[in-house]
């Protein structure tokens, strides 16, 4: 029998996967469980979206242009326009999900053996496609304490080498919800510029921006134009995660004109996903407003209850729709774990995602645990009072 | 400005795309053009698949699986054992098209610097896959003389090496047509289970096999269970080539449990495609047997008009939808252009593939070309038309 690849035998199991056999076993006892762990939110996709699906008048279901659809492309430069990200058709690229944006970025940007260095905690699956391209992810911390701001540029440029060869943000955060600033911004351009490093940035949750502060994307910073990559997804957006469509987006031409031949080489996005999102860039307004007074809503509940908490503490994000919360535990994963296979109040428990599983340092985050406030308010309520009680009872509770 | 990465500074520009540019000046120019380049068929998406895309109920369109919505998994299930695949639904991957199963198989299966045995002439793309994985294609040359059977085990042999770690395959072939015998696959079997290597095989085409030849799959393979990866797409069985629907396949637990991280990710393959292709399991077998019946009638018409073309010679295929055909040319590249760029038939003319982009060998498949016989008979009929006439005109003619 063959031996698989090493990358493939080294890819590490999520602490939320690991979780699920827990999660299928307190199901089947009759246990309702609040799902907390992932960011599939339960908002509609846009009506504009799902009936231009619906009204596709489709004989031949053919491949669309390998880096989608002209006319998708063209029109979602004008939902650009309104962020003030100015780009034509050729500088962007429509993939199957952001997934396969970071891939491909990865792919054209960097050799295998090269560094790119990640403020941790950060989105589990860019080591995934980090392993895929056979480049080294060298994280760098940042704290709960000050809320995942970005760290010291100084602690970055401790970490530079002859390796490295770029930085990759997500801005607004997961797994944080933090947003950067316009001045943490200015000072990873500088970085970014002095060591002329790719800047990956993957900005999938902008939708999302909370207390009036600015959205500040990569694609503003002026003097890096070159070295820039947006990674973007309709997922959250448009709540169309199965679409499976994203895109990336560069104004440089080599990376663009690369990076086309790794999507040529899979000959194209998916078809309905793209009529959808052709259609959905005409949601009116009033959709995202609404949208977001919601998660306004959810979190300002849920950060409220956690902090009420004795012994939590669980800094307030401005954007996407996730927080984390230090929690007065021994170790995350346990916790995680015993809520579903040891606890129940009223016959109910909550599923939260462990931060470990978001940090590449050994132990960091073994206190934390992510919380995706994608559930109404009425589910919310009643998961966080899952979790109050939990902390009342966990055995291996630290105060 | 950072410098792209080795591997997509050195991916080649397939043969095609270089002559989509000027395509579009003739189509400019008033220039009707036959596209047998590309092998997206004309044939209509049956109505089970695209009436279960229109008539789907989503409120909001979630993540399906990572392995793919596990109804379709069990569904697909009973129709491979109507080919005497027998597989559960763990031995499948839903694959965002065949394009994703090949990328997943490689990067599971292969390490950097491995090597990889395939028969040339092969599909392009296999190239793209290969270098994003860093593994290096060793090509084995097959001869348009046999009709581009299996080369002999012997020459395998010869290609074997410490680092080779696999053999691939298209069965039935792109761009050759060929189907492998039973003793061609046997042969190939003992060859595998001596060097303990993996088989990946891309059998995408199984639907398009002519002449009663029997279709054997690799899964069918008694010794070699472990061994052996099967690649699958329903492009071209549904002619839904825009859904990106494809599967990795294999009863090999190691080889699926990483493939399967990999899959998890990029999150989930596209939602409407798994609609419709779990539908379009359904479809009634005359729909199968017209399509057959159709490209029967292709196949035949083109093979004949080829052949009786002075110098020309093109062995008639036993599957898929393609062939090869040696023609009377200097250049097939050059050819290729000249027809887009220099020559008219009563305002037609035709769109080749160059052979040149299926081998691997530098020099092979000079004077070749590969023809897809995806359009109806009407216009196939031009379309050799405009051929025989281009040939004899074609300045770099050699006969």
């Amino acid at each position: 029998m063959p031996s698989i690849s090493h990358k493939a035998g080294a890819m590490p199991a999520s602490p939320i996967r690991k979780l699920v056999p827990f999660a299928e076993a307190a199901k089947k006892r009759g246990t309702k469980i609040y799902h907390l762990n992932i960011g599939q939110p339960d908002i509609e996709t846009p009506a504009s979206f799902i009936n231009a699906v619906k009204n596709a008048d489709i004989k031949v279901l053919e491949y669309s242009h390998s880096a989608g659809n002209e006319s998708y492309r063209k029109k979602l430069c004008n939902y650009y326009k309104e962020y003030n990200i100015n780009i034509d058709q050729n500088e962007v690229i429509i993939t199957c999900g952001g997934s396969e944006a970071i891939e491909i970025a990865m792919m054209t940007c960097f050799n295998a053996g090269d560094e790119i260095i990640i403020p941790e905690p950060f989105y589990a699956n860019y080591n995934g496609f980090s392993m895929a391209a056979n480049v080294k992810v060298v994280p760098i911390r940042s704290y709960i304490e000050t809320g995942f701001a970005l760290p010291p540029i100084a602690d970055f440029e401790k970490m530079i080498t002859p390796k490295t060869k770029g930085i990759m943000i997500c801005n607004p955060g997961n797994p944080t919800g933090y947003l950067y600033s316009k001045e943490e911004l200015l000072a990873l351009r500088d970085l970014v510029k002095k060591h002329d490093l790719f800047l990956l940035s993957d900005e999938v949750y902008r939708e999302f921006c909370y207390d009036g502060k600015e959205y500040v994307s990569v694609m503003h910073l002026e003097g890096i134009e070159q070295n820039v990559v947006l990674l973007d997804s309709i997922s959250k957006r448009y709540s169309a995660c199965g679409a499976r469509i994203g895109a990336m987006i560069s104004k440089n031409k080599e990376v663009m004109t690369a990076a086309l031949k790794f999507a040529q080489a899979r000959l194209s996005p998916p078809s309905y996903g793209q009529i959808g999102a052709e259609a959905a860039l005409d949601t009116p307004k009033s959709y995202f407003d609404e949208v977001k007074t919601e998660y306004i809503a959810r979190r300002n509940f849920v950060i409220e209850e956690l902090n009420k908490i004795d012994g939590v503490y669980c800094p307030k994000p401005s954007g996407a729709f996730y927080c984390i919360a230090k929690l007065p535990i021994d170790n995350a994963d346990k916790f995680c774990q015993w809520l579903l296979e040891d606890f129940n109040f009223n016959n109910q428990t909550v599923m939260l995602a462990p931060a470990t599983g978001f940090y590449s340092s050994p132990g960091a985050g073994i206190d934390e645990v992510r919380i995706a406030y994608i559930l109404n308010l009425s589910d919310l309520k009643n998961a966080m009072e899952c979790l109050c009680e939990a902390l009342k009872v966990y055995p291996g509770k630290t105060n």
